[in-house]
């Protein structure tokens, strides 16, 4: 920092592909501090550190990070505010500029930002190489629509917004867009690679062409050109003096730097990929379908399991929930790491069980579980909280307090063009009436055999963002922490889907639940639940028994009917 | 628009005050086209002119407009799209710079703005001279602070902004200010200037000396240096160099061309007295429940009248409803035109009687009166949906859907910076389950002894907005309008409350109810209420007969306590 004369350095958890999960190799914020959450970021000064990470992750952050950093919640204050606390007007803030958006650097205008190259990997003793996985054909029957005409959608998109082309900067679009997958990360089958589609459908893919056999070079066809990622430089002079359309929210400063460098005219723009991508066809609804018929089977089998064990602990739980989803047909991995949280480790919203800190499952304690499987058809996601032993009647109350949201946005209908910040209310409801709440969103998309966390849609009490359309597929899932006590969370995936027609023609959407295993009865205290919530209670547990029975066997279908009985 | 070159000339319903109620001599909309809209904007063009208004007003407009102007509806079509289908880019757009802000003319950025003097002053024969109404002090019995105190809380504001002063664009502004009140417009008691605030909290109001008299001046204090508006120009030399706090959303573009001409530096931030005087201290609460007590008995004196008339028209019951006001202490004059709709007439949402509209309410049908009266101590605005005779099943449900969102708005509990936009669904979810909805917000600000639409809160589908805070008043009026058929609205105000504090030290906020009047029970359908809203409806019935019978005599007190009757 001395020698780059900078008074900050600036290092997110975010790689240049600015996903959830990025490679070993990326993990930078994790090798310099040992915080292994998903959103977070490190302010290094001459004589201090700080560590932001939100609400989900505080508890855990200060469990992996050492006393030399500072843990603060971004939600109490900003970095780019603890910053001005810090350091003068106009001081240097070194960054690296493959790791940042406009937006992200935006917020650091007070400052003087210098571009610089990453001081991580200068220190970083054995760094694992990047991946540079195979990479393989999504069969049109999992994804519904060939890459052609997807590319012929998005590149009408393209036209109609004067551009010559659009640089695809999000992996998750590319691998839609060319109908692809490689397992470059962990619990998303992302190919981390570019990609510029221009407005006649032709792409240029950057990515090392010895990851593509010829199977995948037919699949994707002749309009798709491989080219180096280093080439990107030279391969951008094509498009010298004309106009590129980009999404300046999704792509690091150093490629726009390269248009500015080739002359090319910057038109910003959402990624065209994005909505096409988050409005699934009827063949990645079906499929998204049936995959969690599947998981609900293993996740049955986990609980059932679960039931007839003495000790068990935490680990114990994720290997054996890994070994009955790789029992199902079309399983890959997990989606992400099983959340498999005991007592107070359940508060931790997004614990992961360690060698450390392991315990087993106790006797009178809550036990919450959220786990989910990438399948070939579709992506699952999934959050069960159940009772070890006989629950308190303050868990009761609060279980079925987060249940009676849950219920109230998997019922909810609501006009075209309504947005997820209008209907995160209706789950939170309940616990505000008692003076409770949960620091976390509501429910976040999910793709098709892609990230577990897709935009744009998403149902949260941040304002705005895209109407929710029909085909999104997000998560349903309220909760309640009590810090140091227990964690409670119910979460369904549910479909968007056409309800009715109102009077004045208007479009009314709503839900359909496709998670599929049953809600722990033993945790409802059925005398706060009305009529209408037990009637969704008991349709919702009369079709899991009807579509999983026939899957199970012997005890494990037993316990299934036991634990979807009746709520009177 | 020939000799000045242009192709296109606004004319928005606002006048310099951006007021909603512009005096006689500033309707130059209404004097144009004879729409009397508080909402909306015409683009004159060579051969073609449209009328925008929003969903409130298009049913009104249609009646009232010649077939010259086209009709739209701003939710359908933007003026400025419209425009842009009418003229290339470029083409010349003439405006009356006092008329607009920056954001207003930012929308026409594809055209050319040209300023001008204003066209219609010059074709308006007869036009009225401005309003100069007598200035009278509002007395610290009702506002609760002082002129010094409040004077000292926005210096602070200004002083922490950096800025030398504040430009108070707003009259509703300068009026909470300084404590005074005039007759300026209909409806609000204001008095139409502007006002410069400087960091030590001195101030130079614009207004003609004559309308003060020596008791003003006094209340006023030294502080308060009257200026002509006439030598705003010279006055702003003193801040030459300086930096001038200005809400760029609240402020004409001719005025900051004058703050351009006189080298004073723009500080774009929120009008300073804006969240002050919408948190309402003890005083004006106080004052506000009192108000609402009184026009309570003038409501029921009305309703309870009606129920005894046979042939009744809109315009008696208007006439009526104002004679029952004019009863009570403290009342100065109506807060709005009253909307008194008959049948059909009840779905054209700001319904106004006139001589040609005017219809007698009929058996079988529904009464939709919105009404409010401006009261030394405060404000008020209230519906109430009534039946005429027997009503059918369908008005009974469809009141009872609007009476369910009235009360889960009503009892809804909320943590700290939550906004209105998060609420607004409560009120709307039972209408939204049977495909219906309503045209318009669910809540608007109000003030106390000034306008009955005041920001910045509000509750609505618009995303994002200023948080609910404690001491802000705000409407609770869901609807239902079947055009052609009949309007429902239940409106009552409710005062932001400090309710519990949530296990995290989080505080919780909700509303309490301050309008005063029974709700027709002969339009509820009880079988689909829950005990709780029975249980709210019976106990705010019981507390309306509390409050309301001790003031009333006869049969007026007898029919109250029938219409309070428990609904079980």
């Amino acid at each position: 920092m001395a020698a780059k004369g900078v008074d900050a350095y600036l290092q997110s958890v975010h790689d240049e592909w600015l996903g959830e999960y990025p490679p070993a190799s990326n993990r930078r914020l994790e090798w310099l501090t040992g915080f292994s959450g998903s959103a977070g970021m490190v302010l290094v000064l001459m004589d201090k550190a700080a560590l932001f990470t939100d609400g989900r992750y505080t508890l855990q952050a200060r469990g992996q990070v050492g006393k030399e950093y500072e843990i603060l919640n971004s939600a109490d204050i900003s970095p780019q505010d603890w910053l001005a606390q810090q350091l003068k007007p106009g001081s240097k803030i070194g960054y690296d500029p493959k790791l940042y958006t406009k937006p992200m650097l935006d917020k650091f205008s007070a400052f003087k930002t210098i571009s610089t190259d990453n001081l991580i990997d200068r220190l970083w003793e054995g760094r694992p190489s990047a991946p540079a996985t195979k990479i393989f054909a999504h069969d049109i029957k999992y994804s519904g629509e060939s890459s052609k005409e997807k590319r012929d959608r998005i590149s009408h998109t393209i036209r109609k917004s004067g551009a010559e082309a659009a640089f695809i900067a999000a992996p998750e679009s590319v691998c839609w867009l060319l109908n692809i997958r490689a397992r470059d990360v962990e619990n998303t089958p992302l190919c981390l690679a570019f990609a510029i589609l221009d407005k006649f459908g032709k792409v240029q893919l950057f990515v090392d062409s010895s990851r593509l056999d010829n199977d995948v070079r037919v699949h994707m066809g002749d309009d798709v050109k491989i080219c180096a990622a280093d080439n990107l430089q030279a391969e951008l002079r094509i498009f010298s003096q004309k106009t590129m359309l980009c999404d300046l929210q999704a792509t690091p400063v150093y490629i726009t730097g390269l248009f500015n460098e080739a002359n090319i005219k910057i038109l910003d723009a959402k990624d065209p990929c994005m909505l096409p991508k988050a409005m699934k066809n009827s063949t990645e609804i079906s499929g998204m379908k049936k995959a969690h018929i599947r998981d609900g089977v293993a996740v049955v089998k986990l609980l059932c399991w679960l039931d007839s064990q003495k000790t068990v602990s935490e680990i114990d739980v994720v290997d054996k929930l890994l070994l009955f989803r790789k029992q199902n047909d079309l399983f890959v991995e997990p989606s992400f790491d099983t959340i498999a949280g005991s007592g107070e480790h359940g508060a931790i919203v997004h614990y992961r069980a360690s060698r450390e800190s392991n315990r087993n499952l106790q006797q009178g304690e809550l036990f919450l579980l959220d786990s989910g499987g990438q399948y070939y058809d579709g992506t699952t996601d999934i959050t069960r909280t159940v009772a070890i032993g006989t629950p308190t009647s303050e868990h009761k109350d609060r279980f079925t307090s987060v249940l009676k949201g849950h219920i109230a946005l998997a019922t909810a209908q609501f006009p075209q063009g309504t947005c997820g910040s209008q209907l995160d209310v209706l789950a939170r409801q309940y616990l505000w009436q008692k003076g409770l709440d949960y620091d976390h969103g509501t429910g976040h998309g999910v793709g098709c055999f892609l990230g577990v966390h897709e935009g744009p849609q998403g149902i949260s009490k941040r304002a705005g963002g895209e109407p929710i359309a029909p085909g999104m597929v997000i998560s349903n899932e309220p909760g309640y922490y009590k810090s140091g006590g227990y964690g409670i969370r119910i979460e369904n995936l549910v479909a968007v889907v056409e309800k009715s027609v109102g009077e004045t023609g208007r479009q009314f959407f709503g839900f359909e639940t496709i998670t599929c295993a049953p809600i722990d009865i033993n945790l409802i205290d059925s005398s706060i639940l009305t009529d209408a919530e037990k009637k969704w209670l008991n349709s919702y547990h009369e079709w899991v028994k009807s579509e999983l029975s026939p899957l199970l066997d012997g005890k494990e279908r037993e316990w299934l009917e036991t634990k979807c009985c009746v709520v009177s």
